[in-house]
């Protein structure tokens, strides 16, 4: 899976993922009045934010090689948030876009199980065996320990699926617990050699393992040291673009064969409309334009950023 | 919430709590029959479960003061799965009993509001504002720290909710991480502390606290130990049963005052059809039954067990 991505990267030559994080509150007034402004259901919105999700696909599906979908912001509308999330993946998957499921789930062995089993495997069922939501990668917390985080490795391996454990958060407050001092390093730098542990068997034919790790762009320190600490993990990065990082700060999250990062964007880009420069260019109406139109300055961005630094991989 | 929680113990004199993690397997025939054996799809599937959770609740409902429901076992079956999750919830409260939700989550700020928002809170709509699980408590797991956390903590002081950190759990690895020396402590021990300040301002009536931890039954001595460091925190203790806790190893989790813990069960009650001695006492139609003759077992135990350390609070 982690080769399968890597090939995308390079021929999108773009390592920037598109996060679907919709929320009601994203989505254009005339896409909302197509399914009863006034007496919106969670069915209705549902269905609404399915519709601006199709559309930003359509838009970005050229030039991003995966979509990240954060569970959070489906299970806010119930069941039916939940179907909108798996049609969203369906259909980035008919796409031929990888589909990351920000699930950060983990919990002792057997739950662990059904929860791979449910976003990357499959459910048994009473003569059958359906694949539920079918994901690509999942992100996974690593505070259970190894026995938490194996039944997902062992349904990576039996699927051909990668996860991504988070390692440094990008939050404010990350810090807290992950930065505390344990013996010569830090808990993160644990968390690290246990995810490089982990991905030992998993490694794909270019090197990277498909166990890789969730590292903040807003420690961009931490994101540097780890880089090097961990040559054969992929990182998934978030926390560039609204959350304040910047091109500079997740350079350094990549190898030097310029990949060994992804790089997530998502309010500035699903977003792109409500916001300047592009709200001045596109009128609500044109939300998905100005979603691919963020998602190509981003590409220019990072492709000028790792160019300078001579890690261009296409 | 903590002060109803602990009202219903006192009136059903049981401290233990039944978790309604049900899998497809542990359903009998005759009710998977219900939903056409042969072509039993997810919808179906859910059903089948839901008419068994309802059983369950039927039978027990005036013996136990909560119920406890793992998503994982629900999100395997996809949308419907949830649906049934939601369901289940719903009945529950019915029959008067608190619902706790096992989510284990946790993320970034806007992304953990919306989890809250989604499970204890409220869902904003166009013109409208909808409770979609409306669950009494949540459980959430601290790895990322404070701003984590305090979303969870926001939406309980609004809505009157509670939820249960994950201090130190039941898994075998979980030392991996949580027993990590940090400074004169482990890392649990800060967990911990952080805990009893998260819960500070929402102390209720009878002292505890609506910010409550995990602590598994597996490790009866750190459970004692947290249980001094944590006085007026409320403990829900998994492990007692199918993961190998027994009676002594739960105890040491009470206070003087025989409260401050409650004890979940999940396949012992639930699946006690299957299993001996029970089995041999209630065929299959009647795995009702036998969940409640496993309820009452456990709340004699549990019952003997307090008193003889001058421990009954009823």
């Amino acid at each position: 899976m982690i080769d399968r991505l890597i090939e995308r990267i390079i021929a999108k030559k773009n390592p920037s993922v598109v996060g679907l994080d919709t929320m009601l509150e994203y989505v254009p007034e005339h896409v909302v009045n197509n399914y009863g402004r006034q007496r919106l259901d969670l069915e209705g919105t549902a269905n609404a934010i399915y519709e601006f999700n199709r559309a930003i696909i359509d838009a970005v599906y050229e030039y991003v090689p995966a979509v990240k979908l954060q569970t959070a912001y489906y299970e806010l509308y119930g069941p039916h948030g939940l179907e909108t999330f798996r049609k969203t993946a369906e259909y980035a998957r008919s796409k031929d876009l990888l589909v990351i499921g920000d699930i950060k789930r983990s919990d002792i062995g057997p739950t662990a199980k059904a929860y791979a089993s449910a976003y990357m495997g499959q459910t048994q069922l009473n003569n059958d065996a359906i694949r539920v939501y079918d994901l690509d990668f999942v992100t996974v917390n690593p505070y259970l320990g190894s026995d938490g985080v194996m039944p997902f490795v062992e349904v990576c391996k039996k699927y051909g699926k990668g996860i991504f454990v988070l390692v440094k958060t990008s939050n404010p407050s990350s810090g807290e617990f992950q930065d505390l001092n344990v013996g010569t390093g830090k808990l993160y730098h644990w968390v690290a050699a246990k995810v490089n542990e982990w991905g030992r068997e998993l490694a794909g034919s270019t090197g990277y393992s498909r166990v890789g790790a969730v590292v903040g762009a807003t420690y961009p320190k931490q994101l540097e040291e780890l880089r090097k600490r961990m040559p054969g993990v992929y990182f998934l990065i978030p926390g560039y673009g609204a959350q304040g990082g910047g091109v500079e700060d997740v350079l350094s999250g990549f190898n030097d064969d310029g990949l060994g990062a992804i790089i997530n964007s998502s309010r500035s880009v699903i977003c792109a409309y409500m916001r300047s420069p592009w709200k001045e260019e596109f009128p609500p109406r044109r939300f998905a334009d100005a979603a691919r139109a963020e998602v190509l300055r981003m590409r220019r961005e990072i492709d000028t950023g790792l160019s300078k630094k001579g890690l261009r991989p296409w």
